[in-house]
Formats: C-alpha cells, structure tokens, sequence
C-alpha cells in the first residue's frame, strides 16, 4: 500500500539568490540549501548546480520517494504551462525556458511554477499576515520589484498567466524615466527596488554638495542597505532617498487601488529593512492621492514572515 | 400557488441621464423610460421624478406584482450596502445615498446596487461581445469614464465593493494635470471621457492659428460629438484630439494589463462613435507601452451593443 509522501520542494528563484527548501505539511523548513543565481550564463548550467544543491538535501530526508512534488517561484514564471518566459533580470532567462518540464524530467516529480511574487502571496496567504484577507496584495522589493495579488480569496494569473507585473508600471511618465530592463522607461521597478534606491541615491548624491555618510562609499558600490544604515544613523540625504522613494510607492499604491481595493498592501523583501524610513512616506503619499472613498481603508504592511522561508513556503504550498 | 414574477426593473444611473427599463428573464426591453439625473437638487426630488417616470412602465407590465427586483448602476454604486458614495458626478450624490433601501421602501420589492461600469460590465457578460471572455476589462467613456473589471469570471467589487475606479488612475501627474472632480488632478477621466475631449478641443484651439472647423463653434459650446464630426470630414485638428486622446488611453491600458493581463478591453459609450480615429491611437499607444511578453495579446475592441440598453439590460441582470 503506497503512503502518502510527507515533503515537498520549494523554490525561490531570485535575480541574486536561487534558494531551495524541502518542506513538510505543516510548513516546516527541513533542508534548505542556496546558490546564486547570476553565477551560471544558461538555463543547463543552473538547471545543473541547481540539481548538485538538491542531492543532498533529498537524500538528508530519505531520497526522492519521500517527496510528492516542486514548487517554484521564479522571475516571469508562468503558471499555466510551466515556462520562464523573458524574465529580464535572469542572465538566461531573455528567451523561453522550459523550466517545469526541466526539473520534472530530471527529479522524476511533478513540478508547478508561478512568479516569484505569487510565490511570496500564496506564503502570506497561508502561514502570514494575509492568512484571514480574501483581496490583498503582496509587493516585494528586491533586487526588483514584483507584486502577487489577491483578488477574492484567488491568486490573479489573468488571461496568460502574466498578470501582477506591478513592477513595471509607468511610475515616472515621458524622457525623464529610467530605462528599466524590460525595454520600458519609467518602471516602478527602476525606482523602488533596491537596486532603484541605490540608483537614486547615485543621482541625489552628485546632484548636491550635502555632507552624508554615504559619501565614504565608492558611488557604483552602495547598496540600499548602506541607504538603510545612513538613515538610521540621522544621515539627511539618506532620509531623503527614503523619502522619494516610499513617495512614489504610495502614489503608485493610490493607483492601484483605484483597480482591485484590497483590504492590505504586504511588502515584504530587503527593501522592507529600512521601517518606518520606507513606510512613513508610502502611507502618507498612499493617502494624499487616494479617492476620498478609499482614505485611510487599506492596511500598509510588512511581511512578518522571514524573507527567503517566506518565497521558499510559498513556492512550496503550489506543490501540495 | 405563487408564479416566478416574470419581469425585472433594470437602471442605468448616469450623470446626464438616468434610464429605466423593464426587461423579461430572456433580455427583451419591454418598457423604456427616462429622466434629466441633473435636473434634480436632492436625491429625493430625483427619487420622486423616478417613481413617477416608473409608474405608468410598470402599469402597462401588469402592475408591480409581476416585478421581481430591480437592479441598478450608478456613479460610485456599492454592491455590497447598497448606497451611492461621495459620486462626483451626481449633483446630489456628495455624501452617502441610501439607494436601495429607498427604492426597496417605495416599490416594495428587491433593489440591488452597483457601480454603473460595472453594469455594464455584466451587460456584456450577459449578452455582449464578452460572453466567452472570463477575464476582460470594460471601460466606459461618457460624461466620465468608468470601468468594469472581470477576473476570472467574476466581477471585481474589492474590500469595500469600490474596486474598479480606473476613470481615477493618474493620467498626468504633477501640478500640470488637470483637476477632476474627485479631488485629484490628472485623472484619466478629465483626459478621456466626453467632457475631457471638449476640454482638449479648447485647449489645442486657444494653443494654435490653424484652421478648424471646429472655430465655427463657441470654445465653450464644444461637445465630443462635435469633434467626432470635424474629425470624419478630416479635420486636422479634430483628429490630433483623438490622437492625443486615444494615446493617453492606450498608455494606461498598457499599465492595466500588468495589473490583471485581462483577454480584452471593451470600449462603451458615446466616445466610441469615433471609431477607429479614437481606436487606432489606443491600439498604437496600447503596443508601444506594453512589456514583450504582453504585446498584441489584449483584445481592443467597441461593445457591439447599443449604450443605453447594455447598461440597462447589465443592471437589470443584477436583480435576477
């Protein structure tokens, strides 16, 4: 008599970071391993240290009998049929990637895919601070910006399965915008992820004589953690790249509640480090360019699930 | 023994008209009726002109008795209590209507209540160009412009039963937007509705010296229609109007598609009779600010039914 298998594979498939985990029904973490994703120039290279990475971890839980299936969030990953489809922050993800029919194949599996920030709202949903809303969205600030909404207890995949790229809409209209690597200018993404913040803080910086912290650092080596830590410290020109950041996050919030009024707005992601630095301006941008209807109504929160376990669960829970 | 009432009271509640229909459970209009909705300082003047607009409708159907429910759409209608909320467009809709109570009171069946977009919405749904779709989104472009949205089959109403305000997505931000009646500036709805066409025939009129057949009229006696017309007899200024209309349309629609990748978009109300001079910039804007992996996805198209009865016909679907 077959037993049911007791674990599944979670993946989170960042632009830095590929980080799997091997997870029970109750949501525990048991393995978790990780490589970088930039590292490896295609799809096979990766596909094959991804497999190096996962050996040990499936024999450390008694082998691939023991797992029903993998689930995976990744950067453009289309639920519907399973492929990577020109995810502009993966080195080798310009073209088509056959990504579920790839590790099926390999680990002898079922394996489900969706985006990455799908991933972090299907994880809210189930182990977070979403777990009793039915109309929410999940905003991840990482190395770029991706979103997973919630609209009536169901995860949105829209027509194609390509719904929820909240990163790339127009933040910033016309020649001024910044070039954002999915061939647009102006994107949300080249603003408010922290690769965004680090940018700004390059611009601001030169465009001033201000004293700051930031200035110890080479330019093209700050990161938004150093932005993070500068602002902790009181540094004003740090203050202000939060400031101009979390501002254009809550006009673009104001929009998109004008489309789908969820209860909450979940950001989760490195970015989310920064507090009330970030947060402060987004609610107050967030109310200032809300319909009157819509003032004060939607909750402006941050993931209390640990970064990564977050992604990994979530990619898992598409597994069960 | 009781028999099914075979008849429902449909509404659609616009800022110019509001129109009554009583409609069979097949989709057939039996009794059409209609009253000025500015003509009226409070809404109970407007609810007592209704009444009396609705009485002789009724009669000639048998009486009230062979009336089931009555469904509605109206400016910032709540599905979810049933009252109009802070509508900007409704002379006597500033604060909180208590819509479907007052009507359940005086006519002793049913009211039902939704925004007037999303009337329309399940008109096209019901009987429209939507009938196959389970993801679309419909706009529609009268006196505002107001929208539908449709995801996975069902109607978006959100937390709050707000969801779908896409007249209210910023358009043009900063201190050059126009302001709108919401409270905001730049709003897509001061830009692309009817009155915002007329507002750009006057703005591009006082800007240039080129001849228009469009000087033959008062700047301030300018309606779209008027542009429309300029426009078919080929125009040059009419049609830079539909330009530049249709390209703002087509930029946000390009944003909305990130948001939930809906099949199609369909376009309601009296802007559409432009045709393709309107549509073909929606279409060119739509492509050249869409993501690779969106474009040329997305149907654009007009709603093949005629305006005022998809509205009705989409209310009165409510009430069955």
């Amino acid at each position: 008599m077959a037993t049911e298998k007791p674990y599944v594979i979670g993946l989170d498939l960042g632009g830095t970071n590929s980080v799997f985990g091997i997870v029970d029904a109750e949501g525990k973490i048991l393995e978790l391993g990780k490589i970088k994703t930039g590292a490896y120039e295609t799809f096979n290279e990766w596909l094959d240290a991804s497999l190096e990475c996962l050996k040990p971890m499936i024999e450390k839980v008694g082998g691939i009998n023991n797992i029903k299936a993998m689930g995976a969030g990744a950067p453009n990953g289309n639920f519907y049929n399973g492929t990577i489809e020109f995810a502009p922050n993966l080195k080798w993800g310009k073209g088509l990637v056959p990504f579920a029919k790839a590790f099926s194949e390999k680990l002898g599996i079922p394996c489900y895919l969706t985006n990455d920030a799908n991933a972090a709202a299907l994880g809210e949903m189930k182990y977070g601070t979403a777990r009793a809303m039915k109309d929410f969205i999940v905003i991840t600030l990482g190395t770029g910006v991706g979103s997973g909404i919630v609209i009536n207890g169901k995860m949105v995949y829209g027509c194609d399965g390509f719904a929820g790229e909240l990163g790339h809409v127009i933040a910033v209209r016309g020649k001024n915008g910044r070039q954002c690597g999915c061939g647009a200018t102006g994107c949300l993404e080249t603003y408010c992820s922290a690769t965004g913040v680090a940018r700004t803080a390059r611009e601001i910086l030169k465009k001033s004589d201000e004293p700051s912290l930031l200035r110890k650092l080479k330019p093209e080596e700050i990161t938004s953690l150093d932005v993070s830590i500068a602002a902790g410290k009181g540094d004003k020109i740090a203050k202000e790249i939060f400031q101009f950041t979390g501002t254009l996050l809550g006009e673009m919030l104001a929009d998109f509640t004008k489309f789908s009024s969820p209860e909450a707005y979940i950001f989760f992601g490195g970015l989310t480090k920064a507090g009330d630095l970030l947060m402060n301006p987004i609610k107050e941008a967030y109310d200032k360019n809300c319909m009157p209807i819509f003032k004060g109504k939607a909750k402006i929160l941050v993931s209390e699930l640990p970064d990564a376990d977050a992604a990994v669960l979530g990619a898992s829970a598409l597994a069960w």
